[in-house]
């Protein structure tokens, strides 16, 4: 009989998020008429803007007629998406990309999962803690984690985000070959300095480490000595790949794509020690096993650098910024110790009193029927801590508020 | 230093496809005036039909409007097309599914590409040769190719499918626990009897072997005695997944889409020997490394299934068939040996005095201006053979046809 890979039973079978709707569900039942407000999954609720929603009729009618019609596109993407992209995400903040060191994707989620295929399966891993899941899981499968003990995987290192160090991890300890960075941080909101990610960038160089460095989050940045991109800092094409999403940016969940920077300076090594390039290897790894992102979604991707589309995407970020500043400052009100949501859509809350978690996240559904997403789902150091997303509607957004600060905790 | 996978350095850096686009660039450089015939790719030609457009554009305008905005779906897909799937692909055949048995993807190419990370790395593959190049490449990705010797991975069983056995390959002699099968067939568009694919599940079945089965040219059939599907012989539904693709049958190469079958009652074996349902690995697999297709492309392929769609998109094939029509009896008046055709858009056909496929590709670019696929790109097996595709446009079809009929062979 054909055998499974066996890191996938390790793993446990329910998804944070699929708890979370369960839990709702349950009290939906028994509560039929509770008028709830999700502030729990990241996911955006503006429509698409209208750029996009023009590129996206004039896609769909080329590809209508046959003088215009594209089957198969490259895999890497569009050179009309590659390009326009270096323009406007790298060149501005002087950093030189070719169009082949881009590679447009459905998604940061598919690529940040798929990008371990390259990479040797004995490579340690390291990881900030609370973490966006998928970085933990698409390790364990390949093999990566070791055996999960007390919530923590054997063979990784977790990297503490806490309010006691700011939520600043410290650098690794072990000699972790991969390291996860997300800035700005799901699930924590919080940020890292441009002198701090050198520290992380010199340290990857020394140690020779690479950095996998999730930028999903960059449009909302609004702090100066912030890094937009990794390769903000020197040396950075040596030792990182950047995943960037079109998701948050522009309102992209449904409509699946992001891109992926693979510098082809950027080298790791075969167990014979040679020198082999990352770039060449993704290629090949996305040629085989991808076959490019729709051609009217990159279409849809190419109408967000338009001078209205920015505009139009400017505005919607400014309103979920809005809502964060809405559920901060409503929540500092109550003297509660809150974290992030100043250049993120996420605002961190500590719970009071040290109530766990999901204590926190079922007393705050059923009480004021506003739904969170637990910090412990994110990992052990997440244990006291609740993530609030900032992409609701914010008539909601206020209402939620209101409940809280009329709550007695 | 971070490693790599060191399956990949294994592969041949150019795959096929790259390699034919080299060859006929380099001939356009030295002839800039030849008028190429491209009959090479597998690629459709024909524009997305009328009732798939209108679904795109409407689909667009729900994501235009916050009250219809969708954001994130379901990993899986959604149920509107999963449901109509199974009603209109597998109910009318006899066969049962549910919802959670359909995962709706990108496109077959990701999906047969990415089954192998819930399998085994040791498991051992058998697959037809002369064959579609993403099954060997993925599983030497994986490490299970072994070393490559004189064009064969050592690892592998090769299924020989030739003029001798009338392309109906042997069953693996070897204990493999993966088989891959893909019909109607790419290359050869040669297909199995009822009867003959029932040789093989009942194989499977005794044997405990996963058969991985190709449906994306299943549109094209047209012949009585050859199943759509795996699952209308008996007992496939315990060792058969099957994959199936929009890209041939609606024209959506360009807009990806595609699904796979994973039966709950298909099971493989863990180390320990445990039965796991492969089921619930794949839906894990999913959940986490990939975030669902586009939500207005799950539309459009709604539409396929509409009573005008089904109609459209059936003209579509009509016309494809009838270039291979117009192919396969062309090169038979030549008295040449042609195969395949009928119930697939591809036409193998056998190089004239024992010709190298490559050096009948040579002349038949440089001497007709014609471009195809060398045969033995796709295996040893297929070494003396070109693959000619049905997909070209029906005037350029003929006049690439009066071009090999007057040529002096």
């Amino acid at each position: 009989m054909a055998r499974i890979n066996d890191n996938y039973p390790k793993l446990p079978v329910s998804y944070l998020f699929s708890e979370i709707a369960r839990r709702v569900e349950a009290y939906k039942q028994s509560t039929p008429n509770a008028d709830i407000i999700r502030l729990g999954i990241g996911d955006v609720t503006r429509p698409l803007v209208p750029s996009v929603v023009k590129a996206l009729h004039d896609a769909v009618d080329e590809q209508a007629v046959a003088a215009t019609f594209r089957g198969y596109g490259p895999e890497q993407g569009y050179d009309f998406l590659r390009n326009i992209v270096i323009e406007n995400d790298f060149i501005p903040r002087g950093i030189k990309l070719e169009a082949d060191e881009i590679f447009i994707g459905d998604g940061a989620k598919s690529d940040i999962g798929n990008f371990g295929d390259i990479l040797s399966v004995n490579s340690t891993v390291a990881l900030t803690d609370p973490v966006y899941p998928v970085y933990v899981d698409t390790n364990v499968m390949a093999g990566r984690g070791g055996d999960s003990v007390d919530g923590r995987w054997s063979s990784i290192e977790y990297l503490p985000c806490t309010a006691k160090n700011n939520f600043v991890p410290e650098l690794p300890t072990s000699s972790a070959e991969i390291i996860y960075l997300c800035y700005p941080n799901n699930p924590t909101g919080t940020t890292l300095t441009r002198e701090r990610l050198k520290t992380w960038v010199d340290y990857a160089r020394s140690s020779e480490a690479l950095i996998l460095f999730d930028a999903a989050y960059e449009a909302f940045i609004t702090e100066d000595d912030i890094p937009h991109s990794i390769y903000e800092i020197e040396g950075a094409k040596e030792v990182a790949v950047e995943f960037r999403s079109f998701s948050k940016t522009a309102g992209f969940t449904g409509l699946r794509c992001g891109y992926t920077v693979v510098p082809k300076s950027l080298q790791c090594k075969t167990l014979s020690g040679e020198k082999v390039s990352l770039n060449r290897l993704w290629n090949r790894r996305q040629t085989t096993k991808f076959n490019g992102t729709a051609y009217v979604v990159q279409r849809a991707a190419e109408a967000v650098y338009s001078p209205q589309g920015r505009k139009e995407v400017r505005d919607n970020i400014a309103y979920y910024l809005q809502n964060a500043e809405i559920i901060r400052s409503g929540l500092q009100r109550l003297g509660l110790n809150v974290y992030g949501g100043i250049s993120a859509p996420y605002i961190w809350l500590q719970t009071p009193d040290g109530i766990s978690s999901w204590n926190f996240f079922d007393r705050l559904l059923t009480e004021c029927n506003v739904v969170g997403t637990p910090g412990v789902g994110f990992g052990p150091s997440g244990e006291g801590f609740l993530r609030l997303s900032a992409f609701g509607d914010q008539e909601r957004v206020r209402e939620a508020m209101q409940r809280i600060e009329n709550w007695k905790i």
